[in-house]
């Protein structure tokens, strides 16, 4: 039934996006109503003298990116972002924040009509009006519905087909069930939620209380102290897609992988735990800690704080976030790390949050 | 107003029992309603030439369990258990789970009428009847209500003052209040909750759950894994509560210290996660990892799974379990470790559990 059927294009072919792109094109090749090809967008460069798209295209993998991970042979790399969108009818966005206006921009009406997308991209915008988040960017750009990917989703341990999860949320029903079935593996679990913006604030805000738990051990303290940062940090999390986003952030959603399990991963592992230790370690600037530890790259999650103090302040909601304050507090406003319990308010005030 | 003064009783003196007692002594010292002296029932024996008692009334340490700690100079040892408890109103039991039967027979009707318990032994029992709390046994040898107190709360760290938190599941409000009042400090944050039967059996089925991330690191696989280990635990370890015990296993609980933090820290940390990586990077039987490890002492987390999967079995609900059957399968029945995967269910199901 060729007029049902559903044809995949990737957006960006990073670590993330390459990983995603092998599973839904090994996905595509059994699926009976989505069309065996996938395309992928790929920023063309050079890499070891030859085209990374043509490197893609002959050897079936992407040696800069996701290096010794085969790719499905039905997995297109094209370097043209509306060629590769031209008659799409599901686009998955996974390219870095900053490249997203771009991108919009040149794959305008490309797609098929009635396409619809998913944003595996963790970050969001704050404008004069307040938040702008990614999936709703892409609505308004494109005109097309954009479900969320979010989860405790380390790509190479995924690229490897090591068991995890992760959860989509959806505006439509009938759009999460398609993502799903378009994600799904043996070793990716997917939930879906009808709780989608909680499912993408979760990916944004999780590395600040990253940061949190980075400045604990970078302090020294157990175990104790870290769970504890984690567990109010999930609840900050929560609290904020409330304040900000009314009817959003169902309790169950911070359950799944994209919630609890997705900020133990981050607070265990990644830059930005890493760095805030190294803050702590090393009173040196969060300049100088991205020149040595990230060859420059801008740490997610203190550009995150600044958008969520930002919405906080404007909201003047400083005192229903006091780890969130704290984290803020400890990374630009000069307070000692030891300073991060300081104003934790008793559980009651959070356990009535629930 | 001596006839309301509450005069505290713990029962224990090991690395938790002494913990507990020096938090409970400082704040007995400063609250009008409760009795400045805290008796605490030690378990006598000669340290250097020296009875323990004597050591600690006498130079307010406890070098055998909690070394390198100043005790308050009002926790008075006293190895009698009668005498400890005589006239006492607060009842707090912290010992090894196997003395509990022979202390409760030494101390029936030693405390004053009216009399309330709380206890933080970790573990339950299952009779022919089914799962018997703790808290249950000591209601019913000693005919006084008992609380429970659970939290990620590594005995050592709390007695340092690291900042931390607790959880404690009350039957009565006013009990629980009390309780709240008698262990908060600034380092130590308690929340409250009406929900007992899921406070004390997070307390004991983590450990289930810990075994499985263990196997997990002993599989070398990464955060991913090990994060929807935990996060799929976490919610057998509510589906076990509620199947067993109506009405208990409210979901805000396992967003307590008691559920995800404690969780966290027994899966990050701690001995079972650590022999349960050793069974599958060695190879080795239980009993000769317990012999290397863990000095010939019992591992918790194998017991309790004993007890879990008896308990699953009984109500024949296997099929509600995937991660605990396939933990007790790996465990006992010669499965593989990397079957920890095969049978857990799609998200959806879980999801529909809460």
């Amino acid at each position: 039934m060729a007029a049902t059927m559903e044809k995949v294009c990737v957006l960006g072919s990073g670590n993330w996006g390459s990983t995603a792109g092998k599973i839904v094109a090994s996905n595509a090749a059994r699926l009976d109503d989505v069309a065996s090809e996938v395309n992928m967008w790929v920023f063309e460069e050079q890499v070891d003298g030859r085209k990374l798209t043509e490197i893609i295209n002959e050897d079936h993998e992407n040696p800069k990116y996701l290096p010794g991970v085969k790719l499905p042979e039905n997995l297109v790399a094209v370097p043209d972002a509306a060629a590769a969108v031209s008659g799409a009818t599901l686009l998955i966005f996974c390219l870095p924040h900053q490249f997203l206006p771009r991108l919009c921009a040149s794959i305008k009406d490309a797609a098929a009509p009635g396409a619809r997308a998913i944003t595996l991209i963790k970050g969001f915008d704050v404008d004069d009006d307040g938040i702008v988040l990614l999936s709703e960017y892409i609505t308004a750009q494109l005109g097309m519905p954009c479900a969320v990917l979010m989860g405790a989703n380390i790509a190479n341990e995924v690229a490897r087909e090591e068991f995890s999860e992760t959860t989509i949320g959806y505006h439509h029903e009938a759009n999460g069930k398609l993502w799903c079935r378009l994600f799904q593996t043996k070793y990716f679990r997917v939930a879906i939620v009808p709780d989608p913006v909680a499912v993408e604030l979760c990916g944004a805000i999780k590395n600040v209380v990253a940061l949190g738990a980075g400045f604990c051990d970078g302090l020294k303290l157990g175990n104790n102290t870290k769970a504890a940062v984690i567990r109010i940090g999930l609840l900050e999390m929560r609290q904020f897609t409330q304040t900000f986003f009314n009817g959003a952030g169902e309790l169950t959603t911070y359950f799944e992988s994209c919630g609890l399990a997705d900020l133990i991963t981050t607070c265990y592992g990644g830059r930005n735990r890493k760095c805030a230790e190294a803050f702590v370690a090393s009173g040196k600037s969060w300049d100088e800690l991205e020149a040595e530890l990230l060859g420059g790259q801008k740490l997610q999650g203190t550009l995150t704080t600044i958008e969520v103090i930002k919405a906080i302040d404007k909201a003047g909601a400083r005192g229903n976030f006091p780890l969130f304050t704290a984290i803020n507090a400890i990374c630009f406003e000069g307070a000692a790390p030891s300073t991060l319990f300081d104003n934790l308010v008793h559980d009651d005030a959070l356990v009535s949050r629930m």
